[in-house]
């Protein structure tokens, strides 16, 4: 049987056999099938999507296209958790150090910011001194002694959902939830993860837009992880407005300082909490949510937190005093406010605008050689249901470029939505799924 | 505007602009958009169509990424005649000689045998001494003395349409009525033709194997003819079994030699001469199709078509003597009859099935390196509705490799089913489209 039998099975609707789906896998990896091939069957999947037994088994063939992290020499279950990807998304170092400091074993595989979405390990390197690589040893010891290491991908992962993501970017087939599900998944369970969490976003800043797709996606993802056997859960959150308000790369380390030092809250702690407390859920540690969050708040205010993430950023040849003093940590030379140009409620934004706004004065990347500068970015002044006057600020830009002021400050003003009417302010957290079933909000 | 966007705009089903598809089919043509893209964007085009407008601005990009052959130095209007492909489908060689003999100029580029279906072109290479290869110069110098000409495509017509082609075939891509109807409309369109008739197959032995796709696929095709300023027309006829009786190359050019000699007749006549009358009232020679056809019928009673075939083989550089006798054109070792396995009226055919049967003695090619042998083939002793006792021929094989008997007997006994009912006869022709609308039979 030939790979276009293969393709015209798919583009008929049928469901593809392991063994097809395992040719697909190994052709992507070791480059035996062609890429007009591959991104013809991508296509075909966009259009008639994949049953969760196909799902779960492409998931399984990338997991096993290359290497997998073994964790076994750390005690007890490893949890990670993962985000479809935001703008202000700093959950990650404001749970993983209070989690740790609870308890939990967090041995993060984190990656890069690309579009209009921040990554993990670009906010980490924006500490001075801060690395994110270590070996696959120097990683399993760092965890073995403060429990938990944030760091890039070592080793060869999943070198079939490489291929297939790289090409799935070029030939307009991102968009499909099996596609979506097993590409997170894979890598979730080559990096080691003995439990997972997830945050699915949704809204104006996310890869899925609606909450009904944010939620298949979830239930997909928890229903592989489920087959494979480890305790998944899943969060669908808001992504109507940056989740902190701090966005760019130190700015963001900045604001989990601010809330790991009780200085800050919001948003952001809170959905924080949420998936944190279903961190030490999974990892056996919490009863239920109410029991995780309170650990997790306890950690926080009793400063265990804040310690957990020096200690991370130490041993990660950081300087860990910007724990305690801000000003260790990179600053812009000039901080600019946007204006608003009426008075109202701020009834909308575009969160892409506002993430790619931040990209503009240069803390993100357009393609992946772009150089991050680590201080600048944006702080917003405004929620969603807030009232302005014209004239106050809708956000701060900090910017080490003046001349790209005039542009962002325009582009933040298009991004915000100012009306008369208060409006109805959307959820926090939509739903959540977990093996036993979806449960929305 | 990326080419992403483009797929991306299609995959919504969206509508793609003059511009896009000019990018697309010129990508297509110098390579300068890789075959990953290509091939995502037409799987899906295949799952969202192309409109009219899309479609004939593919095709017209299509005609024009390469030459186009200029035949303005020949008299009047140029009529071609394109038949989607068929088994024993022999209409070229005796319509071509009619029409040119009722004063039709006939300059028709064609193809070879891929598959189940025969090629004119190794048809009329089974003639001793014919040559499909001309200059240019010299194509239109015969059809201007002689009125037809068949030979092999000469220049790089239509690039982009090989370069799509090719890749649709490995992609699994094929089937799309708005890409099958331009890569065939583009290639009559750069070889010249001032008119087209077209020949839509359908049954079992067709590339469409539904009556309303291939009414669909005419349509697409006049719609595009038209929008181009040529007279267009097509016939919808049916391939549920060998539309002559004979199938192989010499066997064929044979068949028509009897058809033009008043010794043989048939459907294979019939959809000739409703297609011939076509090509008369699209060179505006026949006011209508019973006019067309009356002269047809004219030119082969007066012996004129065999005459015209004769000085069209001999300025070809074959021997016109095989017109006048038969056993100037190769003949196979030995004939071995196929017997009915019971008695019982001839119900249906699985026409592929007696093609690849063909194929197998020799008469076509499994891969464009293989070499053909001009004499073998088959001949169906029985037509659908027939009675047959036991034992009875069904076909009788023309081969050289005795050894080739057994396994093609079998083959045939599997294709023809006989059933105890005497079957409802399928119609020759199922409907008739042109710019006026479509007249169902």
């Amino acid at each position: 049987m030939s790979f276009v039998d293969t393709i015209l099975k798919k583009k008929a609707g049928l469901p593809l056999s392991d063994e097809e789906i395992r040719t697909f896998a190994r052709g992507a990896a070791d480059g035996s099938i062609p890429d007009y091939q591959l991104s013809s069957l991508l296509m075909a999947i966009c259009f008639q999507g994949m049953n969760a037994q196909e799902t779960t088994q492409l998931t399984m063939e990338m997991m096993h296209s290359g290497s997998v992290v073994d964790l076994s020499q750390i005690d007890g279950v490893c949890v990670d958790k993962h985000s479809t990807g935001g703008v202000g998304d700093t959950t990650t170092l404001v749970l993983v150090p209070l989690a740790a400091a609870c308890g939990a074993k967090v041995a993060k595989l984190s990656g890069r910011g690309l579009g209009h979405t921040g990554g993990t390990l670009d906010k980490l390197e924006s500490i001075p001194g801060c690395s994110v690589e270590k070996t696959q040893e120097g990683f399993v010891e760092q965890v073995k002694k403060i429990g938990c290491a944030v760091i890039g991908q070592t080793g060869d992962l999943c070198p079939a959902d490489k291929a297939l993501y790289a090409l799935r970017d070029v030939t307009g087939t991102v968009g499909s939830i099996p596609l979506i599900a097993s590409s997170i998944v894979s890598k979730k369970l080559a990096s080691g993860a003995g439990a997972i969490v997830l945050d699915v976003k949704t809204g104006s800043g996310a890869l899925m837009q609606t909450v009904e797709e944010s939620i298949q996606l979830a239930k997909a993802m928890v229903d592989i992880g489920t087959v494979a056997g480890k305790p998944i859960l899943a969060l669908v959150t808001g992504m109507d407005q940056p989740l902190g308000t701090h966005v760019g790369n130190a700015l963001e380390v900045k604001e989990a300082i601010d809330i790991l030092s009780g200085r800050a809250g919001g948003d952001l702690l809170e959905v924080s909490l949420e998936l944190g407390s279903r961190m030490l859920i999974a990892s056996g540690i919490a009863k239920d949510v109410e029991d995780g969050k309170a650990r997790m708040m306890q950690a926080l205010k009793s400063g265990a937190g804040l310690k957990k993430l020096a200690e991370m950023i130490e041993m990660q040849g950081g300087d860990p005093r910007c724990c305690e003093e801000i000003a260790y940590l990179p600053h812009a030379a000039y901080k600019i406010a946007v204006p608003a140009l009426k008075s109202g409620y701020v009834a909308q934004m575009d969160t892409t605008q506002i993430g790619y706004c931040a990209q503009d004065l240069g803390a993100g990347r357009k393609v992946k050689t772009d150089v991050i500068d680590p201080a600048v970015g944006l702080v917003m002044d405004v929620r969603l249901g807030d009232y302005v006057q014209e004239g106050e600020a809708l956000a701060t830009l900090y910017l080490n470029k003046r001349e790209l002021a005039a542009a962002a400050i325009e582009k933040m003003q298009r991004a915000i939505t100012i009306a008369k009417e208060k409006p109805e302010l959307p959820p926090l957290v939509y739903a959540a799924v977990s093996p036993e079933g979806i449960v929305r909000a």
